[in-house]
């Protein structure tokens, strides 16, 4: 039987026990089970902020853009580690929609002669709405599954899936992709901070994620766009953008991008959200994403076990490998669940139609907030 | 003569000379000609971020959403007024080159019997490269002059020309637009917060415009879409995004956009930069965009006369109200100006090929900056 004490006792075993508190964090009391939605704040971001607006903006004013310049890249690079890319293969910028958006039309222009885009049926809306917009306007067809691939020019997909967790084989989807001379484009919103990819061993070409979830960046903070360096030079874009050419304040008559990763980038990205999302990247760079993935497998599966005993359901893969950094609890009424478990100081997401979502970010989520957590969950799902 | 005296007259006369005092300026002997580029930092936007990343963010984590989810649109709301629009009709959000991206390529959609795009072959590279990328993936051409708008699809101009400062007439051009069945979209960013433009009176259906520059919104603050009211209903959009979608949280299988101004709305925005963007732009509003216009052409007008009296050629429109708030010099040696300026103090902008543009930011420069810094171009301008 786990008891709280237990919970507790793993707690002061864990070796990322102490990066809580780098974060401020002024209600202890609080459960907070939703990482995985958005992350909390770290304290070096507060101060990194004040520096941005009293050193660099309010005294350096237009003087400081020699700097934020080269700031997309410079947090790319902090990034890349994480997701086994190299340095040069990101940049921080914009938002996962518009990085979606543009990638998915290059692949697609990079394989004009095909007239399909596969994308799973279920996965995340912002990436089917882009996919859906863009075969509307390209004339393409959308196929809800991998089954063939052989006429798809595009695949996008969720390394990690926003309802049960489930991580895809990046590295047999994509070579089995590449083998039916597709593209791979992969979306790793639910993945990048919590689970070791290995881009470069995968063979990945493509790929885009968000900041705000593990990666701790701030609410709506910058997304990221991956892109290998081989297609760097060539990677057509949609989108024309002022920072993606090679000569930016020559200001020259035609659109000449770089040929490096700055070639993806658009307009003017803002430098508050971009420091943000700095020191919430670093922080996790510096914890080490191994050390990372060992603490989200050893906590989901703690979470997985106590659901067995609470009588709780869950569709979360009971192989650690195979779960990304949260667990769904089944109920029919999870909507009310989550709500009264706001009442309770315990914070959960709901997912359409059954899930509350429990998330446990490993540089701050306690065995603690789990056991009291899913201790209420179970307390609320009995009937009234 | 000009006086320094003068100046210092003028500076004490000045009705918006107290706003200044609402940014932060830590040496008050900068002369900060740039406020066309980069404005100053607002006070209140420390506060306010603190208050964000405190009480907001640190604290309220994802419970926060509800109020920031109404953000984009609450700004729009307080940039309106100062640009002739009505409440609804204003979002701010993502960046002037994808939301000019967005709006261009809607205004082909609906006007897909033509085959041209109208665009001044001068204007900034932002709006060229961006019209340039929409014409190549549609197969369009694009026409560098607005002489005939019989077959053009989209006119795409600036209010304010970003190297001389002349204004176009907006009312005029958007009925002889509209006339040629064509449609007119304006770029307000160097325009919004200096220019007491009207959209509704001049019968704009589209506009975009960036908030760093006389509206003080932050280094890369974002941008604002405005669509009237009647177009919001049925605009096309290239980029499907989540945050234009109906019934957001629903996360249904199908993209079913807004019928109101969010459905110009992309991905998550950053709220860090949006919360900066709306202390910059609700000052300008606060202090009136009338008063902001009467210093912007009494500030000009002085710089032009001083210009006369130093020998100082200026390519800026003589007539106050066909000029914006810079001040264009013109010198063969610019570039170096510019550099041996900012040894001196005295921060202006280099533009290709021979300007040095005095940028004249109603609420943060004073009359004496002006006089100091046209003085010192016109030591340096002399043969060494």
């Amino acid at each position: 039987m786990l008891t709280r004490d237990h919970a507790l006792a793993l707690d002061a075993a864990d070796p990322l026990a102490p990066w809580r508190d780098e974060f401020v964090i002024n209600d202890q009391s609080l459960v907070y089970l939703d990482g995985s939605s958005l992350g909390m704040m770290p304290r070096r971001t507060v101060a990194r902020l004040q520096h941005v607006m009293e050193a660099e903006w309010a005294n350096g004013l237009i003087r400081s853009w020699g700097d934020w310049l080269g700031l997309s890249q410079r947090v790319g690079d902090r990034l890349a580690p994480l997701i086994g890319a190299l340095p040069g293969e990101v940049v921080v910028h914009d938002s996962t929609t518009i990085n979606l958006y543009q990638l998915v039309d290059a692949a697609c222009a990079l394989r004009a002669d095909r007239r399909v885009i596969a994308i799973d049926a279920a996965d995340f809306p912002t990436d089917r709405y882009v996919v859906d917009g863009i075969a509307s306007a390209r004339g393409m067809q959308v196929r809800g599954d991998f089954d063939r691939l052989d006429d798809v020019a595009v695949m996008v997909r969720s390394v990690v899936d926003y309802r049960t967790a489930a991580v895809t084989d990046v590295a047999g989807e994509t070579a089995r992709a590449h083998a039916a001379g597709a593209i791979a484009l992969w979306d790793l919103s639910h993945a990048a901070g919590v689970v070791a990819i290995d881009l470069t061993a995968a063979g990945v070409q493509l790929a885009v994620g968000c900041t705000y979830k593990y990666l701790n960046g701030g609410p709506g903070s910058p997304a990221f766009s991956f892109v290998a360096r081989d297609l760097q030079p060539t990677l057509p874009q949609p989108i024309w953008g002022w920072f993606a050419q090679a000569d930016q304040f020559e200001m020259g008559p035609t659109f000449a991008p770089q040929h490096d990763i700055r070639r993806v980038l658009l307009g003017t990205p803002s430098i508050l959200a971009l420091a943000a999302a700095e020191e919430g990247i670093t922080l996790s760079a510096e914890a080490g994403i191994d050390s990372i993935q060992s603490k989200a497998w050893a906590i989901t599966g703690f979470a997985l076990e106590l659901c067995d005993e609470l009588g709780l359901a869950s569709s979360t893969p009971r192989d650690p490998a195979g779960r990304g950094g949260h667990v769904a609890v089944l109920h029919p009424e999870s909507r009310r669940l989550v709500d009264q478990l706001a009442e309770r100081n315990v914070i959960a997401d709901f997912r359409n139609p059954d899930i509350v979502r429990v998330g446990c970010s490993p540089l701050t989520t306690r065995y603690v907030d789990v056991f009291d957590g899913l201790n209420v969950v179970q307390a609320l799902s009995q009937p009234s």
